[in-house]
């Protein structure tokens, strides 16, 4: 499957100098980051984008592995066969018109397929949005947005989408949020060759991915899937379309998917740990998530640590709702927390550190109570509540070097605005602290992490 | 109650020059909204802000209505025989220090309740935020955001919040993100006097309010409270804190709250109609859903318009998992959406336009296609995805209008970013479709509306 990441040579079939034409932002993407020859491919230019441009795949003077296709459905089986002279490997097939639009369609497709084994050139789609590598910074992909570039950071989760448009608005609501760096992000669409378990399976053996993210609205080999899953160490965390009579209708349309009994597959990704989410927001929190946070050292209770009595109440009542038992400190750290306390006020769990950052400041409150809290043998995890608009993420460095050394995972829930928030939170994440933007997000992730850090164990 | 939120007269005890303290702040937000007489009381200084200070509540010359309260706990029976002097109706006591504190501090309370009643004061608070009038400007509080006056926006919204920090936290974090107007935001505190219940049946009878947001942690008269929901037409929702055993020893020592049993609360809510949520962003978006939303004209099923095959097919999910029906487009609606497909595909629901905008454009598509959809007797209330990038607003005036007159709620998520996706939001809330960022809110919304529709017409 590398060469559909880093091939060397890829033709773009169907490029485009009209920035209307999903074609040109094909040529434009694949350029703006691989590095090996690009060969346009369209009669009607000499050049396009200061490249030399093709008539034909014919006419192309080297061999190459990868062509990125965007042109008419009808033409694919052709186009394969001249594929074929050139050493192809892979067609990522980004045109719809295949078997999502009925029965033509369908025998278009199955024709191509069955053509693409004979010469040994494996297809990617059709009716999807491609692919991106984080690391190469290789966009096979009609993605339209300036800022792909300039938003795309490396990074450890990887995702397998089946839906061309949600890919591309799902990319973004990653790249624009930010905090999460992103390995190979695979838009499948009609999946009629490459499906999600081979990607699945490749990327639990890929080094540099250490959570896997999807959204599919079937499943193509569900033995080859589950039995993947049930071995994989590396979380997935799965979105599942097609789970009501409505849903599975429309994804027989849409990616000419059949959807499958929901009830049976719901109790098989339970039996093999796939972690499954329920809505596109949750699935980017959720991976991100996984993607910050490594070890758990044992199974105890989860502190909180709050600015806000009512944020602490609210915490616990979600995570006692969520079955995750409250820490209950040890007498010797309640003891301890006397310390950044006023004497008017016992510490208690919860802690509510409000009266203390009003006497001693975010940085010792935040530092000696962490420090105590996280070393408590009866803490297993923290959620803590921090305050973007008043706190530097240096006031956290105690709690960043426990998080890993101590095998406690740590999410944290941020009040404030703007871009104080924004820049407050990514620190955060790129030091290895998932941020959620509600509380029960947060605790919805710990629970996820300490299920699957228990599959891990076994 | 009056008096409280449009008083003839204020003092606020326990003024400042200090900006690192609370006492500053309730005096800046008391002088930037109310257009009264204040009186700033601190025998430390002469002026305050520029207004003639007093060093105590008997040197004020002048009769007035309310007092805001913010010195240390031990002065109140004192400043409660003063204010009594100078017929003083209400006292918003912001400090802490009471029987949140233990012991001591409650029989401090306790007495102040006894001897206010003596004289016929009125108690708001302690350990509060204080309140905040949106239409009238008046901002009785030490929140501290200089935003505040800036982004307040009058509504048809009122909260009634206890806890301090929460209450302006959760102020801010509903001003940040606009669409949401205010009447009135009541933070209660120990609600020695004044509780929640009194403050409902208030805002139930209050012109200028159409839906109730509440935190509380505990409900003082719990028969009282259950009559007033269970006969009100306005929406209530409600987070109640302290439903888990560690909660509620939380809310103990947070409000000095007495819990009480949820399994118990949670059915009497049910019962009463009253709409739970769960976490804070939930209580700010399910409130605002209510704030724009009226009319439900018959019960059938919920339509979704999508420029996503996945997108459309995870609310259908979503629909169907929250017992919600999703609508059957009747055979005419079909054949009226082929104007506005391209003749490959046939329209099917849920309706993803992605194909027919790329021939159509967003105007005709949206514009046409929501005609039909909304008019579909099968179709009771719509979901809309909505991509503020490439579309305006006036794109949907069509859906602006027919929503209302055909008395069918419609909901939308929106793909975008930064200020466009903002700006887009806030007009089309603003228009009277709330936006919700997440699918699942949308669709928690709608189901929590056609169950209040069906309260109110019982």
């Amino acid at each position: 499957m590398n060469f559909f990441f880093d091939p060397d040579g890829v033709a773009v079939i169907g490029a485009s100098a009209d920035p209307r034409k999903v074609g040109y932002y094909i040529l434009k993407n694949t350029l703006g980051g691989y590095r090996g020859r690009v060969y346009p491919v369209n009669p009607r230019y000499e050049t396009l984008q200061g490249v030399k441009c093709y008539p034909d795949v014919e006419s192309i003077p080297e061999s190459f592995e990868l062509a990125v296709y965007f042109i008419p459905a009808t033409f694919l089986p052709d186009t394969i066969r001249a594929c074929a002279k050139k050493g192809v490997k892979g067609i990522i097939i980004e045109s719809a018109g295949f078997a999502e639009v009925g029965e033509t369609g369908r025998r278009l497709q199955d024709e191509s397929v069955r053509l693409a084994k004979e010469f040994g050139i494996r297809l990617w789609g059709p009716n999807c949005m491609g692919l991106l590598d984080g690391y190469k910074r290789h966009v096979f992909s009609f993605i339209i947005n300036d800022q792909v570039f300039k938003l795309l950071k490396p990074g450890n989760a990887s995702f397998i989408v089946q839906s061309g448009m949600l890919s591309a608005g799902f990319l973004m609501m990653i790249l624009e949020r930010g905090g999460l760096g992103i390995s190979k992000m695979c838009s499948i669409g009609n999946k009629c060759d490459v499906h999600e378990t081979e990607l699945l399976e490749y990327l639990i053996d890929d080094d540099s991915t250490d959570v896997i993210g999807m959204y599919v609205e079937s499943i193509m080999e569900p033995k080859r899937f589950m039995e993947c899953a049930k071995s994989s160490r590396k979380p997935i965390v799965m979105l599942k379309g097609g789970q009501s009579p409505a849903g599975a209708r429309a994804a027989a349309s849409h990616t000419a998917s059949m959807a499958g009994d929901y009830t049976i597959m719901h109790h098989a990704f339970e039996q093999c740990g796939v972690i499954e989410v329920f809505d596109i927001n949750e699935l980017m929190d959720i991976t991100r998530g996984f993607s910050k946070t490594r070890l758990l050292s044992h199974d105890a209770g989860t502190a909180i640590f709050t600015f806000s009595g009512g944020g602490g109440i609210i915490t616990s009542d979600l995570l006692h709702a969520r079955g995750m038992p409250v820490a209950e400190l040890t007498p010797q750290s309640l003891k301890d927390l006397e310390e950044i306390f006023p004497e008017w006020m016992a510490p208690s769990h919860p802690v509510d550190i409000w009266p203390a950052i009003e006497r001693y400041g975010y940085e010792k409150v935040y530092g000696r109570g962490i420090e105590i809290i996280m070393n408590d043998p009866n803490v297993d995890s923290l959620i803590v509540h921090l305050f973007a608009s008043r706190m530097e993420v240096a006031h956290l460095s105690n709690l960043i070097t426990m998080k890993d050394k101590l095998g406690k995972p740590v999410v944290a829930w941020c009040a404030g605005n703007g871009e104080k928030l924004k820049n407050f939170r990514i620190d955060l994440e790129n030091a290895g602290i998932p941020v959620f933007d509600e509380i029960v997000r947060g605790v919805d992730f710990l629970a996820a992490f300490k299920k699957h850090a228990k599959k891990s164990k076994r």
